[in-house]
């Protein structure tokens, strides 16, 4: 996530360069046609690229607004993961009978285990959203058992919510958790569930392609029409309205490209790594932890 | 869903085609109309275009969000399948008793048996939606007993269905699931009956097609009366700002037509097969099973 | 529905005549003025038609928007009928104790009576929200009991729900349903209630008025100003040129109004009657009888 | 709720007068000013005002669409709650049980009590969102002691709904209500309080004020350059010109003002007393009741 | 949240000063620049700045509709506070066995402890959102174990609903709410966590940065192409065309990026104080408390 104060003039820079340059290379191109065979190319009335800009702007917005939603989305279902991960850990210490809150075989209480895997869970998930090693850092968060059976799953993230099944599985068989209390965690699970699909979702499923190439074409054809309207009047000063002009269209592009995309290990990414460790603040803290880590510190000028 | 990076300029091109044909004819009649009874036709200005493109333009951006609407909507339900797939079996191995994790008589545990049946199921539901045969391939899924039952119905999808909620009746009848156990189970089931309805639902209703119609004569019209505005101005060059510009507007149509049937067995469909093996992935992995299949292969520019 | 292969020039033709025959009268009134008056008459810009056009544009894709969004959801609806239709009738046979499956004083299993009676209750919901005999074509789904309870009930289809619940209730009084299973049961009836009082809502909720005048209003201000714009250049090719833009907006916006009402017994009304004679087929095969109805026949270029 | 077929032209008339007539001084004072300083005046071209012109669309097309969604949104809560209600009776006469169906101490049975209770809740909510007398006519379905307690209350609706809440607690004490009984009528109960919660919230939340003020700076803006745009072409023509633009886009503005507080006791308004007026029969009706009352008469030209 | 009727001119002023300076000095710079390099200056037609005005009108309209979107949000969350914490006290005094209905150690009874910290959560909710002191004037209602409890952890409002969780916790041990009872009361408290963390993510996400610098990056091209396009025509009369319409467009940006960002403690932040006052009310009420504090004051122009 992009920090509001920050914004290197750079970092804009870099990403609007190869579009600069392209349309600037266009646009001498056009220049050096009209030099030559200017007496053969018609003039073109301005009204064309006067529709053909008004097209761009309604597909610019169309896509604006549906990349502004995947945006938007991915934080919505990082959001609901915060929720139901402070109401499992909830639910789970009201639920538990006074008999359950002792320390098993690896020295972890029940609802330490959960809580300590449901931090993992949420880690893993967002590694492995942005394509990274899903494992890396969370080792000390699982037991070892924990661990071996993860890395037999393609899914982790699905293999650690199979953990917490199997624990509450057996914390029901050994009546510590009546039939309703087992349902009501269940339904948190199933909640957490979604939510890592709907994750997945938007990470796998690929915004039509159409319509990028299809804003590229526009752009060029008004372009290529605005060059030729504008074929008398304003000389080499075309060069930089027709830049300024295209690089903004191309910029708009770009940077809704960018959101449709929140889980790319990017600077405009949903910050899922300060999300989970937020997500290890509010549950250290509830498990009554005073040793608890700090906010995930910003980038210079993004969060993570 | 047609895949970001290898999109071959001849499949634009054999989308494209009857639409640039199409404009060049009649671009090429006009030219020829205005050749001939030039001095007939009225000199239409061009804020007349200009008011036609901006209709062009507010009607497509409706069609375009609709159908994206109906595409993204479609990628939503099978997401939830996914999901629902997933927790179904992680709720039946967490909720029934040890004692009825034996095989039956068709060699499977009841775990197994829901598990198989529920990648039939996702396999069935996909060909199904894509009129192709529903039944193809998951043989081997299904005992020959749940075959036979699922071809007496019409909606094999529903069939199939139909058996998980009879062996669910039966495991609580045998008293291997309390109630609230089966209560739980069966609000899986309703989600997954909502998902393959919901499925069914876009499936089955068409677009308005008048909007497609008006789409069309708009476009006409507009060609007609840019045509008629460019008469003195641009002469044979009237015919490639035609041809371009009317092209682009059939692409985004067309696009949007495509996306807006997302089930119809092309590349620009939900690629429900690739997303069925997931679902078979992840299953027999919460199964244990190591032996899995491998993720369904991309074709050339598309998953199906 | 309208289908989409079928649509007739002539259905298109009786749509938009009206339209047509007044715009004809407008432009030709028009025309007369300006030959009498037309010195007397301003010269309008032809930017003003241009500013009416572009909110006109707008006025309309609103319109269009939310017309669609009520026509969808109408469609949403019904597919949520189609679905706890069918969640009722596997909820109930999953549920029911086996001595509970034998036929009653009515020759009827409770199944069977809860089916026939969803059945029923699809056709009558339907046919009263069309504004048609909501009994018509029901009574060999209903007992004489049940019919002549129905009849009591300004609201038939709410009168068939509340035969539903007392049966429920009489099940569960005799302990062929648990609490649990009761519940259940009650939360698929409160959703079928939730549907049938959107549809209701649909129905009775008269879209703004106001919209429409408005729309109007402009269309005309709009052909005035055009015609004044046009004043000099055209001529006689002013008539067609308003005919043709006018029709295109008065079109679109009786589109838009037929959508928006999607319950009026049109060819463009969602098709309840075909979708309940799906829930027919459906429920009478999960009964397993075999002698199942056919699909409701399409008529020339619609589907009711 | 403004009805289809009647809305009178006086009605109309009586909400655009105000501004009709600060346009026609405003267009006035500029023709004077033009005749006074018309030498000093710049001749502004006509693109600014098409500039301002689309802004003014679109910020009007947000509105619009805003308040529309605003209104529906306030039918659908009342839609929810015809719903709500209905499941609430058919959900209490389903689970009560036998011995529970006798008149007490008021004469009247525990469901006529909720029931009489109900249909007050809602005409008393219709009536506190519209800022009148919320007890007003509904003394006689609450008992003395049930209006005397209402009475202490800020929030009468809410203190109907805690007497509900007192009902069902008792029956629950008598056990003639089981625990899941129980909670599902208070799952409708919470249902019923979140449409009470929504629409207060609507009711409460004044839509943002700076919008409204720039749409008018905006027309003004508007009027003032095209009334300089057109200083030279159209003379005394440009009264009714600006006029009849300038109206419209006000009366856009006012209709989206109307509807976006649907609880105002205008004809605009949702038509929150008829609806309450259905639920009283469908609920009467659903009590074996005959005598029930007709649905609430329309005005001439609305339904409140 | 800015009251309908009182908006002061200084407060509009106050807001839009800054941009107003700022063009004013760019259009004088233009001016002078003109004066000075008039000859080398190109006549850049106006259809240039007609399209800017056009992607800087939907660059808008997508900033102004997503901003108002996170503004609605933002109240509707708060609405389902008002509506929750109303639910959690009729609920509770609904479900507790009369024998839990004495007061505990802390001379409260249970159903006044958990009202008075939902009281205090709303409270501590909305000033932690707005960055204030979390616990100012909520010490009155927990009591001091529970403000030592609270003072341990970084998230105020998270503390207070592990409170009521414990709370929860011990009723259900000591017998006074049974399995059902306690798992509805849960099912309200997981609504309530969820409102708390999405009003967090509505504080915590911030805007795209990228789409604010857009938006100003066309503002001022189309300054710059409007102030040549406009070089000979209407010479100082500039300054008051661009003033005028330059501050509108930053105007609109500004409004939307206040009400995007709701929790701000400005005036035109959602009210949360008079929202959670409103609580206080009507919590105290069904408390049948006489003794309950007014509304919270409005401000000279706006709620808090």
């Amino acid at each position: 996530m992009l920090l509001e104060t920050k914004l290197p003039i750079r970092y804009i820079f870099r990403r609007i360069m190869p579009d600069v340059l392209r349309v600037l290379f266009i646009s001498l191109a056009f220049q050096l046609i009209k030099e030559v065979f200017g007496s053969y190319l018609p003039p073109v009335p301005l009204q064309l690229p006067t529709i053909l800009g008004s097209s761009i702007s309604l597909l610019l917005a169309f896509k604006i607004s549906q990349s502004y939603d995947r945006w938007w989305e991915a934080r919505r279902i990082w959001g609901a993961i915060v929720n139901d991960s402070r109401s499992l850990v909830l639910q789970l210490s009201s639920f538990l009978k006074p008999e359950a809150q002792v320390p098993g075989p690896d020295q972890r209480t029940p609802v330490q285990a959960v809580t300590y895997r449901q931090i993992a869970w949420a880690y893993c998930l967002g590694q492995s959203l942005r394509g990274l090693d899903p494992l890396d850092g969370i080792q000390s968060l699982l037991t070892d058992h924990e661990l071996a059976y993860t890395k037999t799953h393609n899914n982790k993230p699905l293999a650690i919510m199979a953990l917490h099944v199997q624990q509450l599985r057996d914390l029901a068989n050994q009546q510590f958790l009546n039939s309703f209390q087992q349902i009501q965690l269940d339904a948190t699970l199933v909640r957490l569930t979604e939510s890592m699909g709907a994750a997945e979702r938007i990470k796998s499923t690929i915004f039509p392609t159409s319509y990028r190439l299809m804003v590229y074409f526009f752009i060029y054809l008004f372009l290529f029409t605005l060059s030729l309207g504008l074929v008398e009047t304003i000389g080499l000063w075309e060069v930089p309205v027709l830049l300024l002009t295209a690089s903004t269209y191309f910029l708009l592009e770009r940077t809704a490209r960018y959101l449709q995309d929140p889980f790319n290990n990017k600077p405009t990414d949903t910050p899922v790594t300060a999300i989970a460790r937020n997500i290890e603040i509010n549950l250290r803290q509830l498990l009554h932890e005073t040793d608890v880590p700090k906010p995930y510190p910003p980038g210079p000028y993004y969060l993570m």
